[in-house]
């Protein structure tokens, strides 16, 4: 199969500074948004230019970029400004755990986290991969500093990256799994590493599948990146808009509803894209499997009131690509995310296995 | 409050051609598009410059255009070509039946429908204005011909929007009854003067209402044409993607649900615009009523098996306002309509009155 464009969007140019395929406009221009400083990078988030599984590795190349931007420092101050870096990635959007995790797991290995609230243990890879990297004195009393600052941060951030892919990698097997030779998947959003993980081992397992995508408004996420990456992994989609998910699954259409999760509650509730609630709805109705996709459950969100769900400019709504679809005088109303119960759910597929949502602890 | 644009959307110019407002660009631009002859009607209704209660008004034209296309015939020919016009206006589009029952309505008062399968009794109000116009010697043995048969035409297909508008207004009053002072109401496409009468009832009933619309992908007839209209009466509509439906209901946004049906069976299965269904299952799940505006079930549909539900080209889904949207290698898939089942359905608000969706009959 084809490596689709998506599976590495975010990359170093030559000259260090860090580049991030513009998810906005893909696959209609393949434009790199060119990130000179960690501000940049955070900017950069904020402004979606990446998202799903993006901001992990938009994250731990902004910490990169900020232990280069601390190498006059001295131990302290550096480990401070770097923690400031954290916090200002963290603070791009707040639902997905992805960047929490990858600031916390490049910190704790290197200059600790300080005890900043917010950035206390995410998923237990987050430590998995620190037995190689330099050691501490212990947390907020590092004594790292200069180029052996920026080599440890980068041996931390590429660590984290690999052991991402590597449980990843577990997941796909474990969803493929539960996917038969032949079976229709409907997909919603764009379910990133965790979907070309699943597509990867289905095909291993020598296993043909078929897509049905939602285009997933207002950023046309399933219809542009879903879409995209699918034509290049070898498939041919059928896309729907969102209010036809109901529709194709009453009329049989679809064997098995996929999506990711930007967040799984200790007690299984699902925080995915907007309108992953009404999939789950619409499959519940008309006895379609559920199935989720995370790495792993959040440790730090024992239930759904613990998250924060990112309302997102109202005027996003009121445009495609760009331009205004939307009458003057309305206003657009954009919660990124929404919450589905455990009860819709009937499985959790991580990097762990497979789960029952009332049975994830 | 003022008067919507689309309140008036088929309109005769100063030399006889119709003109149809162009939906698919409304409100970004009022541009009306010329029909000289039945044809271009029919064509025009094909191509969605209007729909919803549009193609009723479009087909009452295009029978007048009809009739004076067969001025120099005599009153065999004329009556042949006057129900050859309305058996391709019918044509057009399958699954809404007011353009089968405006057909049938002006042919039954003026040459009779020569027994033509699919042009049988619609409902009762397409025959009730036909008291004061020209007597038949009987069904299919029609004597009109000339200026006389363009004036019975005329006659026959302003009648039938007169009962339509009264019976809109009456429809408009149940419907507000249902509706307290403050409520807010959450809208699917565009219900056209089903939702203008309503406004204006709860108006007069000094109720003040609150509106959330979905866009309606893929002709975004939410964010523009109710969009527009409501703004056009004086309020400020709230606009969201049609995947937020189930967030919006769950969130506690909404109080009640409100569409129309294009049909409506005699079993109270609702077809509406796609997306429907998945509006019908989100209200169950959270509690909110569900309510659906037509102006009569279809006597000739006992249940949803009898309705053919229209198929439109997939490449509609993969443009937003003639812009590509969509990733090459994809296929759209694009039914136009979904059924919802009545046990889904809160009330069925008609001409008649306030309805269980299981006691239409």
């Amino acid at each position: 199969m084809g490596e689709p464009v998506l599976a590495e969007s975010v990359r170093y140019a030559d000259d260090g500074a860090v580049e991030i395929l513009d998810r906005r406009v893909y696959p209609f221009e393949v434009s790199w948004v060119r990130c000179a400083t960690s501000e940049d990078v955070a900017v950069a988030i904020e402004r979606m230019v990446t998202q799903s599984t993006g901001p992990l590795f938009a994250a731990t190349a902004g910490m990169v970029l900020g232990a280069r931007e601390a190498r006059g420092d001295g131990p302290q101050e550096a480990a401070a400004r770097l923690r400031a870096v954290g916090r200002r990635l963290v603070a791009t959007r707040p639902t997905n755990n992805h960047i929490r995790d990858a600031v916390h797991a490049v910190l704790s290995a290197t200059v600790g986290t300080g005890g900043d609230p917010g950035e206390g243990p995410g998923h237990d890879h987050a430590r998995l991969g620190g037995d190689d990297r330099p050691r501490l004195t212990g947390d907020g009393r590092a004594r790292l500093a200069g180029d052996e600052l920026v080599a440890a941060v980068e041996a931390a951030a590429r660590a984290h990256e690999d052991v991402y892919h590597a449980r990843n990698a577990v997941l796909g097997e474990h969803a493929a799994s539960l996917l038969g030779d032949g079976t229709r998947v409907l997909t919603h959003c764009w379910a990133d590493a965790f979907l070309i993980a699943v597509v990867r081992a289905a095909q291993a397992a020598g296993k043909r599948l078929e897509f049905v995508c939602t285009e997933t408004r207002p950023y046309l996420q399933g219809a542009r990146l879903t879409a995209a990456a699918l034509v290049e992994m070898g498939y041919r989609p059928t896309l729907i808009t969102d209010g036809m998910v109901a529709a194709v699954l009453a009329d049989g259409l679809a064997d098995v509803a996929l999506t990711a999760a930007d967040r799984v509650t200790l007690d299984g509730h699902v925080i995915n894209k907007v309108g992953t609630l009404g999939v789950a709805l619409a499959a519940r109705a008309f006895d379609v499997p559920f199935y989720v996709l995370i790495d792993a459950p959040d440790p730090q969100t024992p239930t759904a009131a613990d998250v924060v769900i990112e309302r997102r400019d109202g005027d996003e709504v009121l445009h495609a690509l760009g331009r205004r679809t939307a009458a003057e005088g309305v206003t657009g109303y954009y919660p990124a995310f929404d919450v589905t119960p455990p009860h819709l759910v009937t499985r959790i597929v991580t990097g762990s296995g497979i789960h029952r949502p009332d049975a994830l602890t």
